[in-house]
This record gives C-alpha cells, structure tokens and sequence, in this order.
C-alpha cells in the first residue's frame, strides 16, 4: 500500500464506493459494529511500530520543511499517543447506538400507522487538517454511527494517515465488513478536495474541522451540504450582583483566567469580558489574574482608566479586538452600562459559547432566552462547550451554524431520520 | 406601497433588519404568535377586494403574456380561495409551539446542570414560485416558529404578494410587532435572489420550493445552508405475496391508480412500478387499471411482452424511463426477480418515497430497513408522503437531503436548538 494509492482512483469512484459500503453498515447490528471497532484498536496496537515509523516520516519531513514547533507537536503520533488513540475507539464502542430509535409514533386518523426511524447519513465527507488522531477518531465516530467516511487530512499527515487507514481497512476486511466504509484522499491538490465537495449525489455531508479559512472554503465551493464550525467568538458578561461579595470576585477571576488560561487556541477560550459599570471595582483583581497568567489585556477607555487608577497598566483596545476570535493569551475588555448593553454586543458580535456571571436568576434566564448562540451559559466557564463536558462522551466536530446541528457532534448528530409508514391498503382520498 | 419598494432597499439591508426581527420573534410567549396569526387572517379578509385585484392584474399580465392555462391557474387567488388562504393562517396557529421544548436536561460529573432548548432557526429565505397562497403560508410557518422571514416569489405574482406582504405588515404593526418579520424582495432580477443566497452572516437557512432547476441554482450558488427538495423518484415494488387473492389484485390496482392519478404534478406521485417476476399474472389488471385512467405506461421488455399476452398494448420502456420524476400521467414498469433485485434498483434510482406491497412480514421489514429514502412506506399509497397525512398540520416544504430536516417539514423542521448550561461557578479542570 503506498501513500498515493489513490490517485488512480478518482474521487468519484471513491464516492461510488463509499455509498456502497454505507448501504452495508446502515443495517448493521450494534453488537457488528462494537466488534469492528474493537477490532480496529487491537489492529492499530499490533501495527504500532509501523504506524509510529511512518509518523516519524512525517515529523521529519515537516522539520526538514521548517514547521513550527507547536505544528510538528499536533502531527506527532509515538507509541503512547497511539495507545491512547486506541483507547478512544474503545470509548467510542462504549456509547449509546442512536441508529434504529423510534420515535413518533401514531396512528393518522387514514388508519396509517406512522413514526420516524433514525438512521445514518450515509456517506460523510471529513476535511481536517494536521492531528493524524483524527483519522481514526473521524472513522470510529462514522462506523458507530452507521456512516461510511471520505477523510481528506493534511498534507503533512500523510504517511501516518496511509498507515491509520491501512489498519483500520485491514481490521474491517478481517470483520467481514467494507474495507471502502473509510478511505482517505492521499492526493494532497486541492482540486481533490474541491470534487469532493461537489459529490452532491453520492456524499451526504461534508463536516470541516479547521480553521475559518477551511470552513470558507467549504462554504464557497460545496455543493454538498456542509456543516460549519470556523469562528466562534466567545464572551463573559460580569454582573455586578456577582462582584459584592469577595468569594464571589476570586470566582469571577477563576472563571475568567479558565475561560482565556486553560486552553487559548480552542474555540470555547474567552475573548471578550464585557463588565457592568457597577462592577467595576472588581476589575483590578480579575485583570491582575489575567496579566499574572500571561495574557495580554486590551481594555476601552473606561477600563483602562479603571485599571490605571489601581495602578495596572494595559494595552488600549481598538474596534478590531471586540468580535475577534483571538486563539491566544489575549482577551479584550468592555465596560457595559448593563445585561441590556451586554446583550446587545452579544447579539452583534456572539454565536459559539456566551457566559454570564450574575446571582440574579431573572438576569440570568433573560441572558439565556435573548443570547442566540450554540451554548448559553450561567456562571460556569466557556470551557464547558465540549462534547465530552456536555455529556456526549465524544465529538466529531463543533458546528457553529443552525441547520442540522448546533454545538459539539456526537454519534447522533451523525444520523438523520427516516419516515415509515405501515398500512393496510390504504389509498389517499 | 408599490411593487418596487424595496429595490431601494439593498438586499443585504433587507437582512439586517430581519435579524433584528428575528430577535424579538425568538422571545415571544406562544400566545403573542397566536394574536399575531389572528391578526394577518381578520387582515387578509379585510383586504379582500384589494388583493383579489392586485391578483387580476397578474393574471391579466399573465394573460397577456401568453402563460399556459396550468400556470395561470396557479397564480389566480380569488376571494374564495383568498378565504382559505385565510382560514390556513388559522390552522397554523392552533398547532403547537415547539419553541421552548426543553429535552435531554441532566447533572454532568462536573455538577453543571445541562439541556438543551428548542429555539428559532432565526432567519430564513424562502424562495418560491408562482403560487401567491404560499408568500402567506411560509409567512404564518415562519412567524409561528419564531422565525423572520424574506419571501421570493415569482415576477408572475408581483402585485399579488405586494398586497398579500402589505396585509401582513400591517397586522404586525398593529400588534406592536416589528413588520421586518416578514419582507418580500420584489425585483425579479435573479441577481437579488444571489444576494440572498450569499447572505451568510444574517440568513440562517434557504429553502427553496419549486423544480429541480431552482434547487439546482440555490445548491450552486449559495453559501446559506439550503433544505433541497427537488426531484423525488417515486417507486412502488408489488410483491407476489400481494396478488395471490384476487382482493389483493385488485387492493395493489387502486393503490398503483392512486399513486399516480390523485395528482400526478405531485412530488410523492408514482414514477416506476417495480413488478415481482411471479407477480406477473396480476400485471394485466393492474395496467387496465392505469390505461383506464388515461395514464401512459412505459413497460420493459418482460412486461411488455405479458401485457401483449393478454391483449394489452403498451408503451416500451428505454433506460430514460426509469429514475426519472414524470409529474405527469405517465409511469414506467419493470419487472424484477424478487425482493433484492427491487432493493437494488431502488438503492440506484430513489430518495425519495418508496412503497412495497407484500403480505410478508419480513420483506416488509427488510424493505423499510434497505430503502435509504425520505418515507418508506409498507402496504399504502406514497401520496401519504405529505405533512397533513404524516401528522404535522402544515408543512413548508419537503426536503429530500438528509441534514436537519427529511421529508414534510413543519413547525418544528424551522426550529433548531441551543444548549443551556448552568452552573454555580465551576471551571474546568
């Protein structure tokens, strides 16, 4: 098997293959596809040394490149991260099979007895970009769900990816199952992923995990419909009712240094403290917290003055730091006149993941009613907006957008439904 | 208020204000929507005699410009059916709200109490095309589920949606609500209908309702996620076990004659009869039957030669005639060797609505579980492929993708869902 195995293939024919081997695994048993799954984990623990040579390949090639470090350091796949890549397929086994629930069910006064099947969507199209830990995560999370996958990673990834998918088509062989139910693009040309994205008639979905350039490109060139992750802009709202007590400011600052500390380059890190002005003299504290922790702080005027009265000197924020994903140590500053201002700037600049700070619970349910973003949430951090901390057990992307699905996606936002009808004979009058 | 009001108003400022409608609708109690629906019905029908003359000066253009009788009698709207235009606002706003649904609440090991609540999709576009009663029953669906909504219909009815948008407005403004709710774009030129299909950042969802022609163009060029419809291949596979009682016979030729006589323009009506080789025997009566009926029948080889057997003269099939939406009163036929071979077929050519006719009760399972289509449908007409006859009240359109939404789609299909976290301070570790 070499790397470019499938540039005689085109990706039509993939497509071809892919709904072919999805029409097999939409009717699968779970017990079939728990045994696959196990399966792959012990295929991938007996090729470690070969998956672990071929990411090596990479590593040294994106060094030779000139990588950065922190890019070489998300390709990297040794022995114990294999390891722990094994362990997740067997969390993925673990978890509740949405394929098959009924729901709905009724009989229309006609006599028809009606109700709505979940089934899977068929064929996934999977754009990613550097972690070769996606491949197979991807590849569990789409067989568990009854989904056939096209996984198209990053160029850099590309031998470890050949040697992923060659253990997981060799353990799906050995199972009696599709080996065409995952295969990855190995041609690295754009206008491979761009036919990919117009296979309207054989591709369900095509689900981008990236940056905001990917998800664009995605949206500018799909003809299949995609699910849009990309920018997420993530605000705190401090309530001053959440300030008056001291417990209550340490909180505050925790929640903010966890929301902007914890991990800065994801998509649920904080960019944006918006402060009601009557909680301002719980600002020094939350922005020493902040600056104590490395980050940059851009505050308005009205903060930086306040801040400058406590003697703590910040960066002045301009336009462009208020609706800015910022994915490092830097975290912007606005004073409010109050939860109506709040929600306003909220309502211009939010969709992914907005807190608000308050002891007041009128507040906090208007927050939570007005607020139009994928995740709402009452005095707790941003960090939470994460398929393993809402329960999901695990997340094969976080969708931004509206339609279909809204925030992290689990094994169920994998499915869609199908209607079913039972009659006897009947005929529409 | 003129026809071209809004070709001052650019397209993207039409979505501006529709956001900020939106903003409101997703807030108001069930019963503010209700008052709403009230208010445009009672305003319809005191706007009578001016849009059922509005609507003459679109049929006298059409009229004039030669339009085929079929297209002129979709566009008419007379008091009469005016009045149940009306009376369909009010049907609307008696089905229940799903707005607010609260599902999936549960404690996470964190101690954050999560859910999930039913909310607006925000914004949609819906674009359409000669039929008026639609530019208010997507507005009653839209408001009812919280929705903002920009119409596009067709330059066939231009004066009949200015007075049916001018009613609407109207009522909104007199119930205090913002009259952006609904907006109808009036220039014909499909660069408008582009700007809206590009409008990313304000519309949340386009559903198209028309040909295959229209989904096609919004498919193409639209960065909004669009809900497709467009072309359905409807298949009925009649099993042997369906015709061996001459009821049956006669059961499996009522329900042929209605899935493609009750309204052959239908989406969900009849394409291709998929005939069990040893059901052929009952193939004569049930050709008879469509024959009868003044509909064209296109048979394969197999079937031809049998209907030429007993009498019956037919049409032959070529390979056009099979995955192909008629909406006409022509159907195909094609015998196959069972059940699988059916299976195949129909793995090939549907998406759609699909019926089996069988006394089999494990066919009948293995069929509803293999066929990967929008309904599929045991022992009764596919014309029950409908939001009325499924139990949904009302539907806005019919969607043959899989992501969010399949089939009929009503209230709830205009809905998505955000997820509401409440916590007492907690930060993740």
């Amino acid at each position: 098997m070499t790397a470019l195995q499938d540039t005689a293939t085109s990706i039509r024919e993939m497509g071809v293959r892919a709904k072919a081997a999805g029409r097999v695994l939409r009717s699968l048993p779970t017990a079939r596809k728990v045994e696959a799954l196990r399966a792959i984990a012990a295929e991938l623990r007996a090729r470690e040394d070969g998956i672990v040579r071929a990411n090596a390949q990479d590593v040294l090639a994106a060094q030779e490149a000139g990588l950065p470090e922190h890019m070489i350091a998300r390709l990297r796949l040794d022995a114990a991260a294999l390891r722990t890549v094994a362990a997740d397929v067997e969390a993925v086994l673990r978890l509740p099979d949405p394929v098959g629930e009924t729901t709905g069910a009724q009989t229309q006064p006609s006599g028809i007895q009606v109700s709505q099947r979940r089934v899977p969507l068929g064929v996934l199209g999977v754009i990613y970009e550097s972690r070769p830990n996606v491949t197979v995560d991807v590849a569990a999370l789409a067989l568990m769900s009854g989904n056939a996958v096209i996984l198209r990673g990053g160029k850099e990834t590309i031998h470890s990816n050949a040697a992923l998918e060659g253990a997981i088509r060799a353990a799906l062989e050995a199972q009696n199952l599709p080996a065409d139910a995952v295969q990855v693009i190995h041609d690295p040309a754009r206008e491979r992923m761009r036919e990919l994205l117009r296979l309207d008639d054989l591709v369900d979905a095509i689900i981008p995990r990236g940056g905001a350039g990917l998800h664009r490109y995605c949206v500018e060139n799909a003809t299949v419909p995609v699910i849009v992750g990309g920018i997420g802009v993530v605000h705190i709202y401090l309530d001053a009712s959440f300030t008056r007590d001291p417990q209550d400011v340490q909180r505050a600052a925790e929640i903010v240094v966890n929301a902007k500390v914890q991990k800065p380059s994801a998509c649920n890190a904080l960019d944006t403290l918006l402060i009601d002005r009557q909680a301002l003299p719980a600002l020094p504290d939350i922005a020493r917290a902040l600056l104590e922790n490395g980050v940059e702080v851009r505050a308005d005027a009205e903060a930086w003055g306040a801040l400058q009265d406590a003697g703590i000197v910040v960066t002045p924020a301009d336009a462009a730091d208020y609706g800015t994903e910022f994915l490092a140590l830097t975290a912007s500053l606005k004073v409010v006149s109050g939860l109506e201002e709040a929600l306003d700037f909220i309502a211009a600049h939010g969709n992914h993941t907005d807190v608000i700070l308050t002891r007041d619970t009128a507040q906090a349910e208007r927050f939570v009613q007005d607020v139009d973003s994928a995740a709402v949430i009452v005095n707790a951090s941003p960090r939470f907006n994460d398929g393993g901390q809402l329960g999901l057990g695990a997340e094969v992307a976080i969708s931004t957008q509206k339609l279909h699905a809204r925030g992290p996606m689990g094994l169920r936002e994998l499915t869609t439904t199908k209607w079913v009808v039972v009659g006897e004979g009947q005929i529409r009058g």
